[in-house]
């Protein structure tokens, strides 16, 4: 925003670049990985400016989610469910747990590892959150069909499998 | 890996749940945002596991490839362009720099930004790694036709403008 866009002098025998619309993505936009990134980007930013009043991220969402669905999951359960290291969902789970929306318990089934469960409260937030997950949603799809939605769920299983 | 899957004794009233096979994922799979990450997880972890020996990221390629096709670009450009935030944008160009494979200039046409060359190393590595990134891309696109691959990429776009 604050950039100026003239043309600038040489750096190197190149010209400065300084605009967006002079930038070479060289082969960025033929990549998968690249658009993929730009899109989850993009779906991350609405989530969180949509949410920004409770507070909660995609992932946070996700696995209080899986929870609410599956009293008693243990952490590293949920995480190879989710795809996500067990490290990481330990952050997840301390961060919803320092807000009393997680309770971890005594896994009776693993000694290693905690059983989850939401708290009345997680529980409430959760169905707080589903409408407002549902518009989001709508927001990113507002570009697509509902065939282009179904198939871009479709090719996304198939990049992730 | 190490978890048991034997069905669990009662918590809360619910029956623990260790398995992947018996998880609810609730409305998770109906959601766009939930498969974009999934696929995402999958590529990156796919594109470092291949680049391990080069130690780069798949964000670390975007911004050398970026600076090597622009010579000479801001800091606060290449934010923009790419659309993450400077303060990421920083660290990942304090990750170059440090490795040698970046250079920041004094910016003749913004005082307050620095303008980015990459070394002779690190366009080196830019070559090394083109056809490295071609065949992680072919690995990732493996489940797909060229057609889907094409109808990916374009509904990518529509999700993430």
């Amino acid at each position: 925003m604050d950039e100026k866009t003239i043309s600038a002098p040489l750096i190197n025998g190149s010209q400065t670049n300084d605009s967006e619309a002079e930038i070479d993505f060289d082969i960025l936009p033929t990549l998968i990985g690249y658009h993929l990134r730009r899109a989850q980007i993009s779906v991350f930013n609405d989530f969180v400016k949509m949410m920004s009043e409770l507070q909660i991220t995609p992932g946070q969402f996700g696995v209080a989610l899986l929870i609410n669905a599956n009293p008693g999951l243990t952490q590293s359960a949920l995480a190879r469910a989710v795809g996500i290291e067990r490290s990481t969902m330990v952050a997840v789970i301390d961060a919803l747990e320092s807000r009393s929306l997680v309770e971890r318990r005594p896994s009776p089934v693993d000694r290693r590892s905690y059983a989850l469960i939401l708290s009345e409260q997680g529980k409430q937030l959760i169905e707080k959150l589903k409408p407002m997950v549902a518009t989001h949603e709508d927001r990113i799809a507002s570009n697509l069909s509902d065939e282009e939605r179904a198939q871009l769920i479709s090719l996304l299983c198939k990049v992730a499998d």
